[in-house]
């Protein structure tokens, strides 16, 4: 949790700063024999290149480098829907980390708009000068349709990172998780709270590599095909087909692994002892986590993970979206496919020379994650 | 003119540098604590505070500092209508440009429509997270509607350049051009070849300026009521209250100015001798002027300004645009108002101690012309 003290120095170090990032020439401009080269009238012959040749704007323009990292500010951290202007410094901070963690360039762009098809137009019609598209912060369901639609009208990279980026990091925890306690993605029964955007992408890439009885819940409990929601119907396909109802106790029984992505209050000791023997709960919410790691050992789970830095095993998507994203742009990528998100999970997994229960992820800072994860998005 | 030769070198550099600008973190993110501070937990009281406090964004994020470079390539340097992609390079020199004349940080975004009313909600959506807005190479006559609607939306600085940064610099050059001729604006006949956005602006900011003598030139002749164009028309009122006919001869006919801001072979020696002594001939036309400098010397003119670097007297909006942003930043300012243009035209002005024919503008790189027209933005 943000302590106090914590708040007061982000505070100051915002003020002095005004905003996180800085935009610099590529090339000094001190000269007028510079600026012919930079500007006018050098800059004529690249224009009209490009512009005969829009494919090779990614050799010439930044589109080959720059990366929009795009919000509505309608589900911002944990404080909801705070807006545009309440959303900037969370997205400076992330184009701050695009730079530090995989030298991609990325401006922030917040909206003033939260209507869907207003949200879609306005993306569709800034995109020609990025080489990709980061979206975050926009809030489910609504995020869903905003993504499915700007990756079917771009032909650059386009990634809900609420969604995606925590579905892969949490698919890479998992293969690690597994390999120590000599369980089966395949045969592992995995229950989900939570069917918002991470929830929800994290079921369908555990289903795409190879999970076979996950169960969902939201605060209702176990999702099944009679929920109103579109995105609720079609978890149910695949994570409900037996049609079971009832709420955590229900699921828990017997389950080798508990995905928290809700928030804090979800489960105590008792629950977790429902469980099948080396029970592995990642409990995400941030930044109280769903169940406290100390309450979950109480439980006897033996791989515990969370959001958080003063625990081990920190679930964080600074370990996919930068590298996601330097890869798209070094191999020109024009959609992030499911099987590149499984290769960049076994990726980051394989990082981790010998998992243990309190190391199943790479380090934040461990500088090979991004470069790692950038090759296998090709 | 763009040599072969500087073609070649400015490809090279812009092939080498993909893309012009690059966004750097305003603070190192090393380690945890420093994410802890830029990035969550800290960055949520940020966040919090500026969703409450929409006027704290200037002092505690980007938009303090920030300008967003805007165009739909409809008019881009004398390409013409190249569109989004081919206008990118130029943004981003504009870009560079920003930065190094007068800190002001700042990124392109090209935009993928040439619809006014879709133009005018796109920039209106992503304005949060900006400080001003520089509308660049938006063809006349949609560009005045554009910019009148932009900025009667947004509480922020918006200005197309094409049409005020020109209109400044031809000002503050003609300051010091009557100073050596000893004429005086208000009595001087000024004839402007050219009503697009540059030539409109400057005719109008003239006027502000207490010229009372205007005639404007289009291709059709001088410029009257009849035009079908609702800005020639409203150029016609005060340039034209006498309903004079004709081409550039009748409007020559005993001119002390010509200010040429439409295009090369406009007139020849023979036309500049049908002025007044110690005529003063601006052909801004890039890169070809209206009238060589040798052919207009020819013609008797005493002093003579152009666009390119290599004659003396360089109206170069470069002189403008960098401080009048550093100075809205700087004094948060709203609206950049007509008398704001003309203290900047005479600040720029007055930093020539002592005007001569040969040079009536400060150099492009005097490190003084930012800071000397932030400080009269205000």
């Amino acid at each position: 949790m943000a302590s106090h003290d914590n708040s007061k120095k982000a505070l100051a170090l915002h003020k002095k700063l005004r905003g996180k990032i800085r935009v610099v020439p590529a090339a000094p401009v001190r000269n007028r024999a510079d600026l012919s080269l930079v500007y006018t009238p050098g800059v004529a012959a690249v224009s009209s290149l490009v512009a005969k040749n829009p494919h090779l704007a990614r050799e010439y323009t930044m589109k080959g480098r720059m990366v929009a990292v795009i919000s509505d500010g309608s589900a911002v951290l944990g404080l909801g829907n705070i807006g545009a202007l309440g959303a900037l410094p969370v997205m400076e901070g992330k184009c701050a980390l695009f730079k530090t963690f995989a030298d991609v360039d990325a401006v922030p762009i917040v909206l003033d708009t939260q209507n869907t098809d207003e949200i879609v137009d306005t993306i569709i019609r800034i995109a020609p000068a990025f080489g990709g598209i980061n979206l975050e912060d926009f809030s489910a369901p609504r995020c869903f349709e905003i993504e499915r639609r700007v990756v079917e009208a771009l032909n650059i990279p386009v990634m809900h990172d609420d969604q995606h980026g925590t579905a892969i990091v949490v698919l890479a925890g998992l293969i690690n998780a597994f390999k120590v306690v000599k369980k089966k993605i395949e045969t592992a029964k995995i229950v989900i709270s939570g069917a918002g955007a991470a929830g929800t992408a994290t079921a369908n890439l555990l289903h795409r590599a190879g999970a076979r009885h996950i169960l969902m819940l939201d605060r209702h409990g176990i999702i099944d095909a009679t929920r109103p929601e579109a995105h609720k119907k079609m978890l149910a396909q695949f994570t409900n087909p037996q049609h079971l109802k009832g709420g955590l106790h229900e699921a828990l029984e017997g389950a080798d692994v508990l995905l928290g992505v809700s928030g804090p209050g979800l489960a105590t000791a008792a629950d977790i002892r429902l469980m099948n023997k080396d029970a592995i709960v990642f409990a995400m919410a941030n930044p109280t986590p769903e169940i406290s790691p100390e309450e979950a050992k109480r439980g006897g789970a033996r791989i515990i993970a969370t959001g958080r830095s003063d625990y081990p095993n920190q679930i964080n998507n600074s370990l996919a979206f930068p590298g996601i994203f330097r890869g798209a742009l070094d191999h020109k990528v024009t959609k992030i496919t499911d099987d590149m998100k499984v290769k960049a999970a076994h990726a980051i997994a394989k990082l981790v020379a010998k998992p243990t229960a309190a190391r199943i992820i790479p380090d934040m800072f461990d500088k090979r994650v991004a470069k790692t994860v950038a090759k296998v998005i090709r």
